[in-house]
């Protein structure tokens, strides 16, 4: 008799969800780290795990918050900034009992309060507490909204194609469908809304109500930042379909292009005014693991509501508090990306410098790579005007496509496991976010270290070209 | 039109499901506590909320880890002793990037290493790291748990009555059936094998396959240590009826009679030799949040797998990855909580008195609390064996439970909510966790303060005996 746990007695939805970024890749990836071989893994916006640095001073604030007992001794000035050693004291003092008390599900509300101000002064418009939840990464708040929607197969989320695999993996478990949209790659990857219009047309002719849309903002795995214009058409769009809209906005401070800023749906939306403003469901993701912070391992995140039910709200409290409170810790860190040092405060120059240097070297690294890939036989690659991946397409010649198929394997999934046993490189294929059938690519970040990324670049050609010559040459020669 | 995220179109399941821990009385704490009332929240086990100080050696260690270059500077060791310094580069070495980076999904192998040697130490019988799984609290470990099994209605889970209602809400989320069997108030909460087997029978003649069973011990919010004999009658019903079980064994540390010491379920089914010992499949969790460390916000738990086939794992460790990975400080807590300095270590002593000081504290206010409840008219209560909560029984008059029938609420509710405004005490009505039919209780924790105790259980025997007098007064005129 099979036992309650075998594979053939789970639930369908947990065997059918796929989560590619740490797929078959990643897995094999270890392995191969395991043997002694040196791997760069590219699989995971993983900032801190490529020799990203700390910021000092959120460092400095979060540790002296986890050992209160240092604010008592003379010396602490020795170790801890002013400024900073302020900072821990108020912190605290939002706390109901430091870091180890469990805080409100819905996270501090002084700490709340800060993430509000924080978005009234970007979008110039108030944002009420009340209706900011943090959460313990952005993913989770993901999945909780996702959850409070999915009543079964009928309803549908629009999902960008490519996508990051968080969306894909979370309506499979929750057993909803997914209704694919294309971004168009010969545009930046940009978003058709006669493309959108058909595919919800498509997916209600097969009984599915279209109840949400994502937009990922800058794009993951894409890079592509939304245009006014576009998130105008999508606010329009929702409006109409009575779709709620969530934001995936986790890498609004990652942008490379200064002509095209990043620009928040709820800035859009509010701008619209009525009826739009005050109509349309909205709910905007954040988190400390991107921008020039990168404090992924601490899982610190919010999502902001806008336009929803009160009622709504308290259900999605109650379901907050089965898990009881996002961790702490990373709340702070959440108050302190919010309002960070000013002009003037003893810490500003350091911080400044620290995250500028950041940024500047992500914007250098962006370059080097998207170049890097276009110089290489049979890869195509937009450039990286914001989050931190890079996404070429590589066209497989015929005969590559025929050898992963006698290997089994999905093509991409084929080129990019050769990839990683010959220069170590851990990338994510294309397939793990969707793409147009018979068009292929892979994911990296541009995370590794600026002075590694021309040897990076320079061993993915040589593997590159190599392979392409190898593939092509092949069917050259099965052709005589 | 109704909205897309209105509350009569969301998922019924997030609708349905209570959690009482965090209800109405905690709702109306808030509000009482905003417009200036003092409250003592004692709704949940949440003991640095009431003073409880932490441990200071794994505050200094995770300190340092989130400020790994003051290690670089020459007096450290001023404020960090050297077995500290010590473990954060050792737990630094461990990370993938410091504290900052993603973990894998299944926590950091060497973190799960020594919570195996722990588990080994405690039970006699080797673990295997590659079956631990850390997680952000054990909460979230028994969701991912639970949404393996439970693919629909027919799945049953059964669950102890009283029960801490993470049960309950997670099985309605989830959409499965919780299949209740009750503990025996007057055997001290102990747990009945005939019991157990007539619900199942009752659940099976309703279609229920039973998956799954529930233990919470030490028990919450009843308090009591499972016997041995207790333990394996529970195994072998496991094996007999092929159901998983799940032990919920978070308050471990908290035990408070000698004679009653916690035995964990994975010794005794190890124990029970083969064939149970090799089918039974066994998740064991745990957690930082509870003995005394009490570091809730934090957010460190961890489960362990036994007899789970490999191939379930892996579509565990796969619904894990979602979310990326648990917070990676708390999982430096769970290495500290499992590997604790040892006899001769320079921080050996303090961390002794410390933890020390805690237990037996709590223990003579899991005393001072019975005793006091005890003391009250109408009230009864089992003496806390273990855990953080007294769960005494109030035997409310009939015309106290007429008179919350007329206010509309449950009789329970009706007296906690009278109790918080008239004393300002946060309680949790029995109601929330599953109680027989026409019997009240209400759950509190046991962690105010040791030298705050004694006048918290004056101010509750004076409202409890004006109560009564009250209701029992009314009913005798009534009568007349």
């Amino acid at each position: 008799m099979s036992k309650s746990l075998d594979y053939e007695n789970l639930n369908e939805n947990v065997k059918e969800c796929q989560y590619a970024v740490r797929g078959e890749l990643y897995l094999r990836a270890s392995e191969l780290q395991k043997e002694g071989k040196k791997i760069i893994f590219t699989n995971v916006g993983n900032p801190h795990a490529l020799g990203q640095k700390p910021l000092t001073f959120p460092r400095q604030v979060v540790a002296l918050c986890q050992a209160p007992f240092l604010l008592d001794d003379p010396n602490v000035g020795l170790f801890f900034p002013a400024d900073a050693i302020a900072k821990v004291k108020h912190y605290i003092s939002l706390t109901s009992g430091g870091l180890g008390a469990y805080s409100d599900s819905r996270g501090l509300p002084g700490i709340r309060k800060e993430v509000a101000e924080f978005i009234e002064r970007r979008d110039g418009y108030p944002s009420d507490p009340e209706l900011i939840f943090l959460t313990g990464g952005a993913s989770i708040g993901v999945m909780q909204i996702l959850q409070s929607i999915i009543r079964g197969a009928h309803d549908g989320i629009l999902v960008p194609v490519p996508q990051y695999p968080l969306y894909s993996a979370t309506i499979s478990l929750l057993g909803g469908s997914l209704v694919p949209y294309f971004l168009e790659e010969t545009a930046n990857w940009g978003l058709d809304i006669g493309n959108l219009r058909q595919s919800v047309a498509q997916a209600r002719s097969q009984g599915i109500t279209v109840r949400a849309m994502v937009i990922i903002n800058p794009g993951n795995p894409t890079g592509q930042c939304l245009s006014e214009a576009n998130l105008k058409e999508i606010l329009n769009f929702c409006y109409q379909n009575n779709v709620v809209l969530l934001g995936d906005e986790v890498y609004q401070q990652n942008i490379y292009q200064d002509e095209r800023p990043f620009i928040s749906a709820r800035k859009v939306l509010m701008d619209m005014g009525p009826p739009i403003s005050k109509e349309v469901e909205l709910v905007s993701f954040h988190t400390v693991s991107k921008g020039y912070w990168g404090e992924c391992g601490q899982r610190g995140g919010y999502f902001e509501m806008t336009n929803i039910s009160p009622r709504t709200v308290e259900e999605i409290y109650k379901i907050s508090s089965i898990a009881l409170s996002p961790n702490v810790p990373a709340q702070i860190f959440m108050g302190l990306m919010v309002n960070p040092p000013k002009p003037g405060d003893i810490s500003y120059d350091q911080y400044n410098r620290e995250s500028k240097g950041i940024l500047e070297s992500l914007r250098k690294r962006a370059h080097i790579m998207t170049d890097g890939f276009n110089s290489c036989r049979n890869v195509v690659c937009n450039f990286t005007e914001g989050a931190m991946y890079s996404f070429p397409q590589i066209r497989l010649p015929p005969k590559a496509i025929e050898a992963a198929k006698n290997a089994g394997k999905v093509p991409d999934v084929f080129y990019c496991l050769k990839l990683l046993e010959a220069t170590g490189i851990s990338t994510v294929p294309g397939s793990g976010f969707g793409q147009k059938e018979g068009v292929f690519h892979l994911r990296t970040t541009i995370l590794p270290a600026e002075e590694d990324m021309p040897a990076i670049m320079d061993s993915f050609k040589k593997f590159n070209d190599e392979f392409m010559e190898q593939y092509e040459d092949y069917r050259g020669y099965s052709r005589m």
